[in-house]
């Protein structure tokens, strides 16, 4: 075994029962410290960050992705602000539920604890690091961060300010540790890391979330693939679709809750779909359609079967023609990756159906996927979107990184 | 992969959306149909149920794992009594909770659902296969289930006749099915089936756990293994320390709840060990004691390194002298299995401490480890003792066999 990876896991699992026991004010200081300490220290991590940079660059990596590797005052401030935010949020260790009296006169209940030690596996975007460790931090769990090795100069530093802040507050910097072997070996080391690690979550694309699920042994929660469907009933008020549509496919169309699939129903399709057709074109969007809707719009192309199944994360969209709301759901069922589906409608039988038969994180009736989010749900955080049904689904925030046991007072009783 | 587990995977995962949607009282209704078929049927069964108890009688296998194996019209009546208490339950399917206003007028809450195609390992005892088929059809899950070799024919009919019960209700066999291929390499693929499975519960000792957690893909929730320690500190009540002892370690030595070792304060040790030792070897408890303990007993073995480590499921206990709570947290938190664990104290910060940094499912001041179960918790049910983290901790109940999704009404809201 690795022993960068042993030692660091040790050093976690102690943290974390520190951590476990810190006041929630006590918590709040360590992240305000953090928060200044990266602000202060803003030139030395864009220094770190331009080798970063440099290397991508030199190695013909487009602009879009430069750019969100890059760090600068301002986003370094913003991932300050960010951190003092999540200071700003209830924390969620202690608090009891249900506790009840036994016949017997036990007392039962259950208290919300932190997780443990967390690891965390990203792809290139820095601001994660921060955002991460502060989620984790703020919800009492120690954090094993391994981002990717296009990232490893920003992280190293970004870990490193942090850990002196931790320093500071009198606090083990085992709360907050950075994997630098960046090896696909060490990686699945990682997730195989069961003595000390309690939890997993991959954050980045599909490749990532398949490589982790398949070699974890540690409990994972996958996150934020999201081929997300938008379902236009033969009732639907056809502008309010519209809208809602080009706001699901085109506001953002690189991140998880953007739609990827339009379903629509055969009765209104020949009179409807030219018109969602020529607005979502005007936003530069192509279509790849089943022959069905083809036949109707002519100028999209035509969808392999594979397509079904896909997240674009592009300016592009499935567009498939259906015979009714069974058809919908059994077809979203099918292909979706569990992520938001919405339907579009006016009729009531048909919103309660698919509410009630979409296996997904998030069903909307008459609204976006888009606001499949911690924030616009009204978290005011999010370490991530879970797809999967295990102990989160949908947006996690501070109370999803928490855990509970159960307490039992008693006063001699035996069975 | 394995054509009987595709299809079985298949056939579940189309039920699970029909059971999803069916409502308390036709469940209900399928609940007692299976329990009134397992009587009337019970000489079929019996006469299945008696290959596997000669079979294993030819194998030489203990009277105690014998009796476990054989069914009689008393035990078939007795399972038949407990699917009918299911049928009393409360449904969590359908529940809303938390559903609040957004700002921007969206409807938010989450939703009680199945949790969709449960696997269920389990080891020889044919009595779970029932009792598990009827927790999963009550919270809306189909489940398939793999028992061990030793029970096969007796599985076999008993799933059988269930299957016949769902029929005659008009619901899916597949709501309920039995892996018929009892290799190993079978239980390997079962594990590893993601495409229909959306959970896979172990159920038995802690070989099989570990062989599930090391080769699974689909998320799962480790149960039962318990190294459970009852630790008094040196102001316990001495009188409600022997009983509570006694009764954690004697009442039934071979289930998961029953004490493993006994941690004293140093203080204490000298007066109160040998009254104790007393207590549990006029039981038929063997004593392995660190060298500190043996001292002051005598009578006892010195324990190995590796005992502090060990579920024995027998009339032995492990016996170490420590400091103070804070000794006997970190040795509890280090050796456990994280099931349940007991103080018996009367200072109020000792029994605060000890409940709030013990990391385990259940935690005790002054009551018998024996009370963690579904039953005793007052849920009315129990598939299990979640043992991790992750989703369910503790006994589980009916509500523990779902998850939520979120819900989210609007009226053409975008982002």
């Amino acid at each position: 075994m690795n022993i960068e990876l042993k030692e660091k896991g040790y050093n976690a699992k102690q943290a974390s029962y520190i951590l476990a026991s810190l006041s929630t004010q006590k918590k709040n200081e360590v992240l305000h410290k953090i928060a200044d300490m990266l602000v202060e220290n803003a030139s030395v991590i864009i220094a770190e960050n331009k080798i970063d940079v440099d290397n991508a660059r030199s190695k013909g990596t487009s602009e879009v992705m430069l750019n969100r590797l890059a760090l600068t005052e301002d986003t370094i401030s913003g991932i300050a602000e960010g951190i003092k935010q999540v200071a700003t949020l209830d924390d969620p260790v202690g608090e009891v539920i249900n506790m009840t009296k036994r016949p017997n006169g036990l007392l039962i209940g259950k208290t919300r604890v932190p997780i443990g030690v967390i690891g965390i596996i990203f792809e290139a975007r820095p601001n994660v690091t921060a955002d991460a460790a502060a989620l984790c931090l703020k919800s009492g769990n120690a954090v094993i961060l391994r981002g990717g090795s296009e990232a490893i100069n920003s992280n190293k530093i970004l870990v490193s300010v942090m850990q002196k802040a931790l320093v500071e507050c009198g606090v083990p910097i085992g709360c907050i540790q950075l994997v630098e072997d960046t090896s696909r070996q060490t990686a699945t080391e990682l997730m195989q890391l069961k003595e000390y690690l309690d939890l997993l979550i991959p954050r980045g694309g599909a490749g990532l979330i398949r490589a982790v699920t398949e070699n974890a042994t540690v409990p994972v929660i996958e996150t934020g693939v999201g081929n997300c469907h938008i379902y236009i009933n033969e009732s639907a008020d056809i502008e309010m679709a519209t809208n809602i549509l080009i706001n699901a496919k085109t506001s953002r169309p690189s991140v998880c809750n953007a739609a990827e699939k339009l379903l629509i129903d055969r009765s209104i399709a020949e009179d409807f779909l030219p018109v969602l057709a020529n607005a979502l074109q005007e936003k530069g969007v192509t279509l790849r359609c089943d022959s069905e809707a083809l036949e109707i719009i002519k100028s999209g192309e035509l969808a392999t079967d594979e397509e079904w199944d896909r997240e674009y994360l592009d300016y592009i969209i499935g567009v498939k023609v259906v015979s009714d709301v069974d058809e919908a759901i059994n077809h979203i069922n099918t292909h979706s990756t569990k992520h938001s589906e919405a339907i579009i409608t006016n009729n009531h039988h048909n919103a309660m159906k698919f509410h009630r038969e979409i296996d997904s994180a998030a069903v909307y009736v008459n609204a976006s996927t888009r606001f499949t989010d911690g924030f616009e749900f009204g978290f005011g955080a999010e370490i991530g979107i879970s797809t999967q049904k295990m102990h989160a689904r949908g947006p996690m925030g501070l109370s999803e990184l928490t855990t509970v046991k159960y307490i039992i007072f008693g006063d001699g009783q035996i069975r």
